[in-house]
């Protein structure tokens, strides 16, 4: 950002002027809650999305309903501007439903157990992989082991989520490292696939998709996911069975890149309609259950932002935009070339907020922002905490307005309880009935009250 | 109380002791939670509970297995005392599944409608009721009504929960006279049976149960509660045909008054064996369900609370008391027996804390105390924050234990996310599978923290 002023309405030395902006927001701040409350559609919009679209993988005919589909929902909103904004996606599909069983060596019984392959995985050889099995919980455990112990093998990488952190997040984030880069560190000892436990903390048979990686310079091998039910009976029986063996069959399959769009709406600004607040989610999802939570929640929810100011006549100093951002799972294409496409148009962005962290009760946002913007957000916190929003102490932003930062932009995603997510996260259960629509209203209102305040207090 | 003596530990003016009470608080904490997230026993108390009791209204069956689980979950924690106080409790049954029909008018069709008959009412002659409907909102329109308008008639309360409310309890606050007071009200101007709008903030088909009242001085009519969706439907229909008709017939009943108990288990005080921290929800439940919310989480969240402070190696410096409080949802016969009990025998109550706002995530902690104790909370709040408890503001307490407040006990209650209770709140939908783990858990992880704190910092 070039030169910055911006303005705190709130000082501790409070004068007459600052408690009647004060009394202004947070009457406004009531209009936006009552409004999303009462009158909310973003509910009906995901019912929509989900029953009618549902998964929808980037490059799939699903996403291209999808963005039709945000399109023609923000046409509806009386904005300023529509638009596409054309980018290239991976294309990757699953195939045919994923076959796997657990073999006891001395019984031979096979048990079925619940796989998927993992995004951008090769997959196995078409008459599928039957290998004994080997079990690790760390990366530093796998080089012990090294390539006398693993060729030939399937590595099962078995880390559970740490139960005890408190926001689920951070759990995810300590244990995704086995999903995303367990095939290449497998791979280089000769291993034959991986089995990765699912990411979620409740024992059950749902397997929990998502991404992984290969680099050239190693030997490429199928990755799948395990239920965690499913774990917890190899990792039983490989206690009493050494040599228990797994048979893996999966079907998927790279395909060229395909095109598709960002999905961008705009309300245009009074006073300052060159200067940009960006609110979004991913329209694009996993394809095993509907993308209820991750993300049709942060895409209908942005959507209502400009709804809300619409209903309520507010008209914003600067221009809105609700971006619908494709390949946030597997590529994050559609936040780099909105970001790109920014800095070659030299839009200056105010603030980026995205919700990718499901539809459920707010609690705060997290940000990525200079200490002169977060002096700004703890002047928001009294208007704020009426609505269970106390939390503005995380650092985050959401994955698609990541690409944002290195242009200076401050970046903010919603913090909802974060509890339940992990319990559908990427998984066939992630569908529509569980939303709770005043859970994912509260969301809605809580991004159009942040961007309120944003756009009465930061100015270029 | 009498002479009473605390310490906040947490002074303003940070002093190298209290620093050091600080750590020693959060390591305790930390471990409190660390225990009920990797070792919780409150979720498979709560199935058991669910599936094998399951709904237990007060002087049912059911209600005495509940008391029977109770004891025998207590006994296999190693407390130093389980016992059972007896207390004489309201028996009403609700008989045969009620039956209701939406009549048009004009085309004599029959709608099918959910109702259930709410607690201690009457229920209507074997014939059922058939009549013409009036509409109201308040009982200030009643009162304009009057007897012309209502006399023979069936009158029909539809003022819904304000969804624009973010606590959920005070929507509820502001609507359930229409359900408590309805059929005293209308008895007056000669209706024959009142129909109450459920107290839920959803549209869906499931009627709400919860408690009635009649005085003797006025005629005593058939209550019932309709479903959300009934309502509307109702509604609708009178809109256009006012001559609409309902037809409702109830086969409940009360019986004699029955004995049951209040179920009690102890740890004794290392360095105050006669001063009580008390913990509890109440084990009766509606009929329809089967009391998953309310209240079988706030009873396996109140047993968890001794579990964790046995398997964590705390001894507490007061005698810390979990009651199992009988007959909470329509008569409190268990909570006020409590406290008649406590009075008698002269027992010093610390504090009182109950949980009884479903087993969702939890937010905070309401008061009904003095200064001096809401001075010590202030204190907890650092303590806390980390755990996602932000919220100290809100009046409150508990019905179970609110008998107590007279005899000067501060008394505190679990206030956890309130956005999807009243979807299930005493219906048939309040079961097992609405019921999060991890969310239970971090509920009977704040029960067990604040207790501890409390028994740390308050003294007689």
């Amino acid at each position: 950002m070039r030169k910055t002023v911006f303005f705190i309405l709130l000082l501790a030395s409070i004068s007459l002027d600052s408690v009647r902006a004060q009394n202004k927001d947070s009457i406004m701040i009531r209009k936006i809650f009552d409004e999303a409350l009462s009158n909310g559609e973003c509910y009906q919009n995901l019912a929509y999305l989900c029953s009618n679209v549902g998964g929808r993988l980037s490059g799939s005919p699903q996403a291209e309903k999808a963005v039709n589909w945000g399109k023609s929902v923000m046409e509806g909103l009386n904005l300023n501007k529509v638009t596409l904004q054309p980018v290239m996606v991976p294309h990757w599909e699953r195939g045919d439903k994923e076959q796997a069983f657990i073999i006891n060596s001395q019984t031979k019984v096979r048990y079925e157990t619940q796989i998927c392959a993992l995004g951008g995985s090769i997959a196995t050889p078409p008459e599928g992989i039957e290998a004994e099995v080997i079990e690790v919980h760390s990366f530093e455990e796998l080089d012990k082991l090294g390539t006398a112990k693993i060729k030939g093998k399937i590595v099962f990488y078995n880390r559970p989520m740490d139960p005890t952190e408190i926001f689920t997040f951070k759990a995810y984030g300590k244990a995704v490292d086995q999903r995303w880069a367990g095939a290449m560190k497998a791979g280089r000892y000769g291993a034959l696939a991986t089995i990765t436990r699912s990411m979620g903390l409740k024992i059950d048979k749902f397997p929990h998709a998502g991404s992984m990686s290969y680099v050239d310079s190693i030997p490429k091998i199928p990755a799948v996911a395990i239920s965690t039910e499913g774990a917890e009976t190899l990792s039983t029986l490989l206690r009493v069975d050494k040599s228990a063996r797994v048979y893996l069959k999966t079907n998927c399959k790279t395909y060229e890149d395909a095109p598709s769009f960002n999905v961008i709406g705009e309300i245009k600004g009074q006073d300052n309609p060159n200067q940009y607040i960006v609110v979004g989610g991913h329209l694009d999802s996993w394809d095993l259950g509907t993308g209820a939570h991750d993300d049709g929640a942060g895409c209908v929810q942005s959507m209502e932002v400009l709804r809300i100011f619409r209903a309520i006549g507010y008209q914003p100093k600067h221009s809105i935009r609700v971006v619908l951002f494709m390949n946030e799972e597997n590529g994050l294409r559609g936040g780099k070339e909105y970001a790109k496409q920014a800095k070659e148009n030299k839009e200056a962005h105010i603030a980026a907020l995205e919700s990718d962290a499901g539809g459920y009760s707010p609690r705060g946002f997290s940000f990525t922002a200079p200490e002169w913007f977060m002096a700004a957000v703890q002047s928001y916190k009294p208007l704020l905490l009426p609505y269970g929003l106390y939390d503005f102490e995380g650092k985050g932003g959401g994955a698609d307005i990541s690409p944002l930062i290195e242009q200076g932009v401050p970046v903010m995603e919603l913090i909802p309880d974060s509890q339940r997510y992990f319990d559908i996260h990427h998984t066939a259960d992630d569908t529509f009935d569980k939303v709770n629509k005043r859970e994912l209203e509260l969301g809605a209102a809580s991004l159009a009250a942040l961007i309120y305040l944003i756009d009465n207090t930061i100015f270029h």
